[in-house]
């Protein structure tokens, strides 16, 4: 048996990498890393492709709307063209920045308002799939099981793998209780392990949102509770 | 004989390309495009790609100090890794737009301050030079002959290309005259014009700055004026 | 008869002004003046707002979204505190530069798809409405008749004048047709004329904005269809 | 005996204020709160001053260079007109959040870069007095001893104050030892209030940088040292 263990990182400003990325890097097997839209910046991106790289944690891009005031969680009316641009832009940084660490980009998942709007809308979904496809069409889609996105990735011939939330609650239909109401988030690290371990079989990568107060403590009641029922700890596989 | 004519395009903001880049591109055989971080976003790069792409002129990335409110124009005292991350950034980006376009990335030209400091400033000139051959060792450095630019490019093994600026006073050691100072910008198409012939046997491109006052009637006059002296108007070349 | 004639000035970036606002400054009673979320910057503010004073022409604020990527034409999903202290950040700055110019801020017109969404949402209006109170409770609020944005505007006490859009075409509710959908922009300035000479009669100012193709021809051909019909053009007036 | 004790508050992004800005605002007598060139946006701009004005702190603006990517550390070269434009949208901005919460904007004491070339240069340091009177002229300028920025201030005839930092290292001349070197920084908490203790009689007010590693510990020795050698920690006192 085997799990990923992914988390948001580089969502820092300024050249500051946020506190919490040190101790999450020790704890995941796949780093999703902003990419200055909705956080991060140049500096910070290079600097968590290297600690990626240098710990052997798979590398994905984490794309969001250009919205650095609402963290790119509040949705956007773009057009797809937009959308599509955004994404091979901030998917394009990204790998570069991999390229010039001698490293490789995995796998893309979108971020926060894009992800959600993707899990539902086909066409925003579409438009986030082609943009994968045109950086670099052996990049893997992260994304809700279910989801638009991964139909839409699936549809163009793009690999996926499909993605859990330990510390977000779920609606019986399988999608997200959003932030706004209540329920919306698990912050009790043994009830997110729980969820974990029920979360593992179904899917390929578990997720704990680094801005979650106590991630680090969350994350590592997780993994603990994986590693003690059997799971091993590494990047999702993505067969072609 | 042979020369090439760049301008700088897609210097726009939200989404609208700047209004004389369509005449532009009908006179230059060379598109320095901006990178967003002292003009331009993903809709007008991508969109300044695939003019350049249809219409065979070679694409250039244009990358500046991180600095929309004052178009990058204004030096910037950032540390050299900082500089480092910066132009990968916007290099990957727009080589990124180019592979998506099925086209690909020629050259890098430095922008404004950026373009400035590294003519006379090795620590800064290198610092872009590891970043453009840490995105790929294959893309050719455009800048002033006798710059710290050139010289650090050519020292790690970049190839490089000389530039002339038909629409800026130079001083006496090769210079150009700040833009804070008299004589700093040639207006005058004739004047222009005939500094691109006393130019253009010393360089491999001759360059007229878009946001320059008339630059459409003015690259229109330096054109005729070199095609009219024998010239062919061709992408520079840089043999290994 | 008199009428106010308004158009959005300001709306450039890096410092400098859009070129049609000098033609327009000559031909308006009233200058929206961009406040930096959608465009326009500090450089920019303060001249609009010292060019305006000159002219004596009234100074209105032009808040947006914060949305430079997107011009602020893009709904974006924010929970009504944010709006309220963003329209409080632009509409104070702007106060400011009046105040500094030794002039005055008249009044408040939300930009684009805060515009179109505080027509006819009235948590968000309320959220517009209360900063500009808590900036200074003798503001106008200009915005389209039967909005909710007047009504919720009255509703807390602030004074109001109603608008029309000489160069956007009107669905038979009043509302505006989505720039999305064809017939939302009337280009041809005789039918802005005849439009303005109908809508006058039942607003306090007019509109041409000034990003539409042949907005400073459209709207001296306005201005000149008005003066012809026996209108002033001057400032609307807001009676408590 | 009476000392001033400021921080630097509302240094965050995405509506997210720092996590040390509770705890320091239950430690000082007066908040710099950052206005949004460098860092800070409108939601913590207006939660940092209704926190200031419900703790019956004093509150200052913070502007700086319009550098959020270098957090406002970097010198940039700039003309007087553009900081006079760039510290009264700041200043107001924030001089706006205060009268909508019913309290009242204090002092300026610039950020960063702007504060380090203020000190030194009379043409930064004039452009900024300037901003700061065409704002309201009854505000404190707050900073380094000696320096052009008070000089330029008083000159002008603004009213100012003068700070000490017990976090940083001084060279022999009384200005600070820059933070690329060595002795930058006093991280120690009793160093800091040692130095609290030798500045304290000859500044008006003494500053804690809320991002020095350990500043709320810090700030605590400071005040705690204070308070041991008999001074109240009240605002200070900026007479006509």
């Amino acid at each position: 048996m085997r799990i990923d263990l992914n988390a948001d990182l580089g969502e820092g400003h300024a050249g500051v990498s946020p506190p919490q990325d040190e101790a999450l890097f020790a704890l995941i097997s796949s780093a999703n890393i902003a990419c200055g839209y909705h956080a991060g910046d140049a500096v910070i991106m290079q600097r968590a492709v290297e600690a990626a790289a240098a710990k052997g944690i798979a590398i994905g891009a984490h794309p969001g709307y250009p919205d650095v005031s609402g963290f790119g969680r509040r949705p956007m009316q773009c057009a797809p063209s937009e959308i599509t641009a955004y994404v091979i832009h901030q998917v394009g940084a990204l790998a570069t920045f991999c390229r010039a660490s001698h490293s490789a980009l995995r796998y893309v998942k979108p971020h926060g308002a894009l992800y959600n709007t993707a899990a539902r809308d086909a066409v925003v979904a579409r438009a986030i799939a082609n943009a994968v496809r045109s950086v670099d069409d052996g990049l893997v889609v992260l994304a809700l099981p279910g989801s638009e996105m991964l139909r839409q990735a699936e549809s163009i011939g793009l690999r996926t793998a499909r993605e859990g939330f330990c510390d977000r609650g779920y609606r019986d239909d399988g999608t997200l209780i959003p932030r706004t109401e209540p329920g919306a988030l698990i912050t009790d690290a043994a009830a997110a392990a729980a969820q974990a371990l029920r979360l593992a079989p179904t899917v390929d990568s578990l997720c704990v949102h680094s801005d979650t107060p106590g991630a680090v403590p969350i994350m590592r009641a997780v993994r603990e509770a994986l590693i003690a029922a059997g799971y091993g700890i590494r990047p999702f596989a993505a067969p072609r």
